[in-house]
């Protein structure tokens, strides 16, 4: 999707808008690519006008492969299908971040299931992200969700998926409770849970009920309740943040594995300057960590930090490299470097 | 609609745009309020959201009522109801304009007739404008369009209404004929007719056949025929535009009123920094002439000045005042003004 | 007047300014418009030229009625009349904001009494807000201050004044004590006075001696102390700030109703991006407080997160929305909303 | 002065202004400076506060000498006192451009003769520039505008007037005729005379009567007339400028200099982006080749280049080299040269 | 290369530079890649740090392959190895562009022979791109020009070089008769030659001579003569340029082939906004015209078209769509396209 | 040296850049000059091209003298003879500041001993700033900075020297024990010494070994020591810093002479924009002390006072005034001055 953000200014009397590209899954693509040196592609469908072409061209500066992006044909009004734009403003001190969303009848959410060729896409693959609101744009989408994992079981690829509950989409499909359908039926095959406080439990209902929860004590045995009803999903990693005001954050993150609740790095007040994009940030970090072998506790700090990192500039993704998250898991202090 | 303009660059590759609000009807109403004084108000439903509500401080800012605006309700998505975005980039030399709109599911598009006073707004009023892209939008703006007509006649206000064809519009209503045969409905409720060149025939089919005009010559006998056949149309008044290139068209107008052609300034090599909006900047002028009862003459040279002087700024509307249209209308030259 | 404002650097040195509009009167009437919906209106004069018209340009995109203003002829050089204008720079953190005013010979101080109908200004009105800058330009500005306040109790309609003692504007009549004189001279007209800590016991003189308060127990007896001189002042509230830096402050504010002294909310480390207009952003938020009814406790706590919100962003006026007001009066965090 | 330039847009309207430092024997001192390397200095009186900083920030980096600039105290308001402003938008096209002068009550205006030691001044000068708008600001700013003159010729400097003639400027003090009497005093003070077409005819009286002239025929013997009322005036140099629009201007000029006259380069089609200064870049030119001894048809030539290229970029100096200069007025095209 | 652009301002005084990046064979790869659609690569050398990071966005960006640039270590001071930065004005009117470059002590120009994997790299590929900047840099670079012309012609790739004569990076390599030595000794290894007028003649020697072509039958004998004595070389294709300002230049283009010279599409008074790198994207239009079997007339026109497009966009590279260029070869005039 | 800023942005992405200039000694000259009205001249060599220019627009801008930079021939590619360019960008929270130094082969580095007349440099001067960037350079650069201190000495000119050791310079002459030579060669010459937390003892070996310090207690035997090696070193001063994020540092200083250890200002939580520069401007602010006669603690108060402000605002040198420096020191807060 095309953001438009009015820097430190806020969107109603704003002239001047910067534009970023985002998307969950995409951004986690951006980070792994840019920070981290992997080779990553973004599967999705653009319809193919000017704003189109301005996202592709954000992408193109990403890094990530846009070979498997379909283009659709333009109707000339945006009435058949559009590209989705969403308006995102920062925040600042005791003002919160404000978002608006523009994304009814975009290409990607008329997207059928027995489209997209997963068996060409997947070839050379070693994983595969999605998450709940693509799985929530349409009952299509659910399917291409699950088609996708499915091929990427198929494949041998690992799939990892973010919660990333969002009540306005499930509005049209049962709210809550049906985003708990939906999501529990695509839990078998999931092998990495991403979902920050809260969001773990309003995804997948009763198996996360309990005490939201802020500490290691509250975390485990949910995590533990999960894994056990959805044996197959190996690790469930969870960032935890506190604002003490829109500039200020508390931030860190627990995962879970084998068992065992780790927790990550973490920062009392943060320092934020564009907090949105931080989750996905968090998660391209503990993949990156999980794909090289670092274990579970390296893969939290990893993406603790590259979250903390992407909160320090505008936009959705990181614009971090590697050594600098290396810094911060060391502990390493915000000197110049020259 | 809010319109995101990349500046002197293009839309793809741009990483800033400026914001402008536009749309035909309301681009007349702002030249009208702020080059030449009079009170206007604009007609509308917007979603309240942030981009509505940078929409609004766009018309405050313009000068024109904004209590005779509708507000509907957000559904966080834009799935039922949005507000029409629009990117334009202004073109150079050879390479020329570029826009794209994003107007499907709109507010406005969706309103019913029945629902808008029109008694309460007409109170006070003496002229009302709309148009074909209005009609456009669906059956029920096409009713909206005609209720508003008939209750303009019904208080005694002035009528216009400006062809401005727009075939995505169009493509799902039977296309050119679907808007001949709806343009031919509403004609007889029209006090003045605006159309550019070509644009009062693809409007209204065989009545305005004939050649394209770019003379008084051609002009006169198609608006003879139009008028003939719809007697209540007391003025045709169209702007010939013949672009030398993006930066350089020539300009000008002619107009039709009791059997008389009219010939109005023209301008050979006018310098363009953005084209957008003149012909609604030429309506402004020239209804402020007749207003004014200043005679059919001098409001096409009001007209054609008022719009020539709105393609020198960036924006769809005109930042012009009443002196430099005065001025340009008596032949002055572009000499420093202290 | 037309404020320059050289973003995050400073004056001396600065290539680009961005403009706002400004003044203590208008900032509490564009908040209670912007923010929180009521219909308000500008009562000045301003000079017909061309930074008077970006002055109103900036003045309709705050909303407030401009039918009010008085346009004066411009002398081509600024020697007979004037309008006003100021630089301000924002500070960070140990570097203090550095304000230069250039308000010589303005339009407005030159306005004489008995040239505004004010009987027809105050038709329909339930406020009227004025303070110690009008009344301090010159003689003549002292009594159309008196003027309006006298025509206002006339009418009904509510007075309040903020002292906003300015040094340098008493220069030339007689200083502080010249301030005393005048404002105790229109203490009998006021029902709400406003004024931060110092400022009343500056404006008022003896009555309002004492040590300068920053706890309840000092803020209470003086504000007794001054409503037992001038009965008719129903409300008085103040300010109270304090800077950790120029990026950090502590705010809030007391008040003191029917006998009872009031303490509305307070922030600690209130991170600030442009402190300016603080103040004034309280007064709208306690008027709007008043004026629904709310009693002086929640209105005291809307000014005061009013105003918090305020210093969040650039220029002079609030740019928050009543929901912000409101999450920030019942101790929301701040969050992004989307 | 400071200059407020709002780019490509308008002054009203604008949210951002571009300042440059400007006054036409600034400009000329400048130019000198910095496209033809001589060594320069001004001499003024500035008010010490944050926009007479700005002002010496912007001469520093002009290169022109600061130590001739005398410094007022500053009464925190501006109505003793105050540095001159003005907003000036370019012009594009059809639409000229547009000033607005805010120099009322400035400093350099009240500056008494008697205070400058211009003995001091002129030691080691060779040539000393100064005009009619000096000479309009007050009957003291005529005082000193005679008493440097007069110094200068003591020191064998060169003394250069440039007409300049403001009607706004000389409305309080008998208006044209005014501007007559008082020029015709300085005039035998002087050795250069500067003005454009009808400027010298307005600013001397019948001396320089006739038809404004356009050509060498009807210039010439203006300027015969003129030096032989004023036997003193070695040279008259006269700009010719006549807009084929806004953004495109015929330019050259006429000298006259020992009986005879000479016409220098002539642009037929210049492409204009600011033209203010043009004219003080014509006088720098000009000076810098009399300085050089390269006598008046070279001198021409390079005023007329210098003041092109000045009008090629924006603000109110030249921004030019002395290679580019060269370069015009050996005929050479516009090619990049790297 | 980094290009730093001051926009339509200077680069002595500008505090403000937009980046972009550029290279004659780059910008050919992107304008293939971005107008045409083809799938391009890079090869070069850059030196690990903040500018080559840089540079790789912009690529990213511009849709060329990355895979093919070689990074070396950066010494923290550059004195061993660069990344090449050039500074870049545009002219405006009679003010030519100016440009700077700093290019000393690149790691592209210290790039070895034998060091680059040539076949890997033209494995599928249909072009090879060169030019006379490349084999100027240094001995070494001349003889890596000639190891990849070798292996393009090895792997059937066709090979097109640039004269691109550059007085300054001859001056020590024996000035122009060093560059005659060396680029004759390239020429039989090249298919299609590019070079605008003079260039082909100064990059030569005395193959090219004669006048200064500026006509089709200048240019002919010279291009049959160049054929005849390098019968290899089956395409010749000159760029003719003459500027009337800055601002506006006729442009057009010459072309040989198989004994017939052509003429392409010619433009009299071209609007120039940034004319660097229009002679990159007329070879990127006439590549792609001989790549898809189109004639050289087309391929002409194509690239014409296309250098002409890109001339008015900021920036090395053109931002032009096919369908623009396909416009232009049909006539099209230049109005909005929405 | 030109700094290419970005911002709050990062370098790698940024599409504009802010350009600032800088250089250890520069930025004391600057601040001596701007900040504190003293009279200072940078004596330096510059490459004639179009950074060379616009590095002297940046250093005229700031007020110093310009009369001793030395002039080279610019050889059009950047070969032999460059002007220094650099990348700073500023660091948020936990993202620390990222530099970049593109300064081999600067024209400055390649002066050679005998050329600069030192003699005539020292007329009338009060005090020679100097450091270990300069003397790093290359051997001829520490003959330069030799003679230049030892003709300070004649003339009776305070010498200091800011220890400011760079591994990157030194590497190719011996690494910390090359610089640690060469630095003690040059201490016999030295008046004033500075160095922030380990810089001292990096520079001069095994005198300043002991502990990094942090507290007097740490510094004053290291000072000590010092001192009584070289004796002609009156004074020793040391900034201390300690970032808590990179926009919190705490920020200090200590100072030794006549055997005394004083401690300066202390900020513990410093709110910093973009520190670089902060030691520079320490520098400046303690020579103005010591330069005014107000004992070393004021000097030291001054120092680390003019520093924290330098700070606060973009480039790296400081934009502050004496009399915010005042009240740093006199303890004042950061409210609004007007």
């Amino acid at each position: 999707m095309l953001r438009f953000d009015p820097g430190d200014g806020r969107i109603v009397g704003a002239r001047n808008f910067r534009v970023w590209e985002g998307g969950g899954e995409y951004n986690v693509a951006r980070g792994l690519r840019r920070c981290f040196g992997l080779r990553t592609s973004v599967v999705t469908e653009l319809v193919d006008n000017q704003v189109g072409r301005l996202v592709e061209d954000l992408i193109l500066q990403g890094g990530v492969d846009t070979s498997n992006i379909r283009w659709s044909e333009f109707d000339g009004v945006g009435r058949a299908t559009r590209n989705g734009i969403y308006f995102l403003e920062r925040g600042f001190g005791v003002r919160g971040g404000v978002g608006m969303m523009d994304r009814g009848h975009t290409a990607i959410s008329q997207l059928r299931p027995g489209v997209v060729d997963w068996d060409a896409v997947f070839v050379g693959a070693r994983w595969f992200h999605t998450g709940g609101v693509m799985a929530a744009l349409s009952e299509d989408s659910t399917e291409v969700v699950r088609e996708a994992m499915t091929a990427a079981k198929r494949h041998g690829v690992i799939v990892s998926f973010d919660c990333n509950y969002r009540p306005s989409l499930w509005k049209a499909r049962g709210g809550r409770a049906g985003s708990v359908a939906v999501n529990r039926g695509l839990m078998p095959l999931v092998d990495v849970l991403f979902g920050h406080e809260g969001d773990v439990a309003t995804a997948l209902g009763s198996a996360a009920h309990g005490p939201v929860w802020h500490t290691l004590e509250s975390f485990a045995p949910m995590a533990a309740r999960v894994t056990a009803e959805f044996p197959n999903i190996k690790v469930i990693a969870s960032t935890v943040r506190k604002p003490v005001s829109a500039s200020r954050n508390s931030w860190g993150a627990f995962g879970f594995a084998e068992g065992q609740a780790h927790e990550g790095l973490r920062f009392d007040e943060l320092e934020i300057l564009d907090r949105v994009g931080g989750g996905d940030s968090f998660a391209a970090g503990l993949i990156f960590g999980l794909l090289s072998g670092k274990g579970l506790q390296w893969s939290l700090d990893c993406g603790v930090a590259h979250g903390a990192l992407a909160m320090t500039t505008a936009g959705d993704s990181s614009q971090a490299t590697l050594a600098e998250v290396e810094r911060l898991i060391s502990g390493g202090s915000a000197g110049t470097v020259r």
